[in-house]
């Protein structure tokens, strides 16, 4: 599975671990802006019991071309927009999914977990169910176990549903929010900004879904 | 376009030339067991006009499960099989055509290039035609671009020809393969065995295009 650190993908993690998944999590240290990301998913791959996790190191920024890899390019703090989001990576899910699919395949395992969420968030075209199943489509195709017979799934367990829906599907697992990480400018101790699209997607998730939201903001701290 | 250091790739770096694109070259270091190959892949880049060449690190011999990752499976010697091969490294292409994508959608260039061949080697499932059209579908799904109309297209255009054929063909364009390496353990100065699957089929390639073969062989050296 894809373990970003965020809310969505530790969801995911809880959710195929309860239908008796052994779950292998995979992190990409893609050059992010910030590694509170990664941070928070070592704490989450740990706590909700992956039986292995593993960050592999790719330099996306080099090619640039997003706000969460180039300075130059501003996180947006204005609210949610329609349209591809500034903070869309070029073809990051796809690279993330191959690697995933590389260690599924040494692994002899057949199912991929991947958070993608297409409700709250559809501007990312990498989040949409077309582009799941073109995904797992390839996956058959491209290994040796697909031609042998031995079929990949791709899971998308949470793409259909609503922010505030996730949160509750989590919570019920026992999923502890407080330590994952959304915000796309958290700083160094993983404490949000409020203000960008992610943080506010999820603070209206755990508002709509009544439950308390445990994220820890920057301008809230006591400095 | 991936560029391998192999006799295929740069046989495709000078077609896609030839047609007038500016040609951006990507190697993947992914943990090999030589490193000749890339030595290959910087001199082809360079000999043959490509306007960049990057070369990025990502470690797929962690997960194993290939000859070509992994020194506690042998390379074959026994020629050819049919079937796939043990020198299939788990979803390698997927990797490295995903990060290509990511590359040219931050371009801005519309075109992949990948040296895919499916006639004197059609054990590796990521080769066949119907690999690239579901890479390609993939690509349109995944990427800003392709949701905003500007197609990604996956140029293969070596995929049905001969190793003969292939050879002829970069002959032609002025290719010196000579500086190219094909075989999976050749040595550190890019010396081929002469015994593994690449170099039995190059080497029958070259017979077959009636061409002098530039090979450098570890046995024939001067010692």
């Amino acid at each position: 599975m894809l373990l970003s650190g965020g809310l969505d993908s530790a969801t995911v993690l809880a959710m195929g671990r309860a239908q008796g998944f052994a779950m292998h999590a995979l992190s990409l240290d893609y050059g992010q802006r910030h590694s509170a990301e990664l941070q928070a998913a070592r704490r989450v791959a740990a706590a909700l019991g992956a039986v292995a996790h593993e960050i592999v190191h790719l330099d996306l920024s080099r090619f640039g071309g997003s706000a969460l890899t180039d300075p130059a390019i501003a996180v947006p703090e204005i609210g949610v927009q329609t349209g591809i989001p500034s903070t869309y990576v070029p073809a990051r899910n796809t690279v993330m999914l191959s690697v995933a699919l590389s260690w599924a395949e040494a692994l002899g395992a057949q199912h991929l977990f991947y958070g993608a969420n297409a409700v709250d968030y559809s501007g990312y075209p990498d989040c949409r169910p077309a582009y799941v199943e073109a995904f797992e489509r390839l996956a058959n195709l491209a290994t040796k176990a697909g031609v042998e017979g031995r079929a990949m799934h791709v899971h998308a367990p949470i793409i259909a549903l609503r922010k505030a829906e996730i949160i509750r599907t989590g919570h019920d697992l026992g999923v502890d929010y407080a330590m994952t990480v959304s915000c796309y400018q958290a700083d160094d101790q993983g404490r949000a900004c409020g203000r960008c699209d992610a943080c506010r997607i999820r603070a209206q998730g755990f508002a709509d879904a009544g439950l308390p939201d445990p994220t820890r903001y920057r301008s809230a701290g006591t400095a």
